[in-house]
């Protein structure tokens, strides 16, 4: 069997550090990008940066009319606010608008067709620990149950989705980037999507306050 | 809570069949279309048709994009040939060429987004016991499965995915749709998409025989 997987590739700090892992364990990585009707697609120029320099044949998808079903996000709803100053980042229902209804089984559904019509049986996603609070479906126990539910649905014992990161937090995500070589300038974080990071919604922050904790330098420029 | 459904509706006798059925009971049926690359259109406009004779709101959402990805499958594929003769059509393994990877699975991803959007609980889906040999996402364990992965995935236990007809074959949902008075010329069948039905497609075959078995009067004109 190929040593092959299919790697979901946002462009922010977790599926880039995936990438590379994956590269570096001579994987032979399908990156697959998702237009969904974000607000701004400086992640997906991050994707893009981040194939060439691994040398993969980047993949991007446009699913964009599936905002029009996808309502009451912060990060496709143009009615909705993207938390911005800190008591919305630290409440837990403001936080919440920042999640896409089923954006990820959405993603992950769409990875498994390319994975079964290449032969490839493996999909890598970057979920993360310290996202589980806010977004379920981050959780180890959606990654199998959906594994499970997506092996009978492809009569493929063989079928794997796995997460790598599910136990780690953003700062050991950082390091192991850091390890890694992962050119932490070319990944975007920031919801806003200004020409550089605004520094102040809920991404910025969490990607600020992680690199201080993985004690890595931040080469990230941010607004404030 | 509201009576509502998310209904996938094709255009093929068994999605429209079940968007009958839904409104006959008083549900609030939110129909959702995919465009997903299919060789033609005609389903998309069966599935207005019985939009309009329900009184829906057609939603048609297009995601042909993912076509790039799902290579090998006859219904998406140029290259791929549809079984047309009966031997084709009585072999497996051409048969298996019509399994389009995963599309129910991301079907059904996309239609828990929107129920999810909605507030609406539920997602009825009108897979049925004939197809359960070919297509592996047409089998209850799959949906039960599926189900499951999605309650995690969106935090939310009255999440429900139905398909009623599981259990059924296609004879047993056109006696239903006959008594609920479906206007089965309307649906559309046929993998070639010809000007009126081809006649002799896997899934014309198919169409040809459950009318005959329900011993209802087939008003489906074929060119064979």
């Amino acid at each position: 069997m190929k040593n092959s997987a299919v790697v979901i590739l946002s462009g922010g700090i977790d599926s880039c550090v995936l990438a590379f892992k994956a590269v570096g364990k001579g994987i032979e990585v399908y990156p697959l990008t998702f237009v969904y009707g974000q607000k701004h697609s400086k992640e997906i120029d991050s994707a893009k940066k981040i194939c060439e320099e691994l040398k993969l044949d980047p993949k991007i998808i446009d699913i964009s009319s599936i905002k029009e079903l996808l309502k009451g996000s912060a990060l496709t709803d143009a009615t909705v606010k993207i938390p911005e100053v800190a008591a919305e980042v630290e409440n837990y229902e403001t936080l919440k608008t920042t999640v896409v209804p089923n954006r990820n089984a959405i993603f992950l559904s769409i990875a498994v067709g390319y994975s079964e019509s290449m032969g490839v049986n493996k999909v890598l996603y970057g979920a993360h620990h310290s996202d589980r609070g806010v977004y379920p479906d981050c959780r180890v126990e959606f990654v199998e149950a959906f594994e499970s539910a997506e092996r009978i649905a492809n009569d493929n014992e063989n079928l794997a989705i796995e997460a790598p990161f599910v136990n780690m937090d953003k700062s050991q995500i950082i390091k192991l980037g850091d390890k890694l070589g992962v050119p932490f300038a070319d990944t975007w974080s920031c919801y806003v999507g200004t020409d550089i990071h605004c520094g102040t919604c809920s991404s910025c922050r969490e990607r600020k306050r992680a690199f201080l904790e993985a004690n890595v330098i931040d080469p990230t420029e941010y607004l404030k």
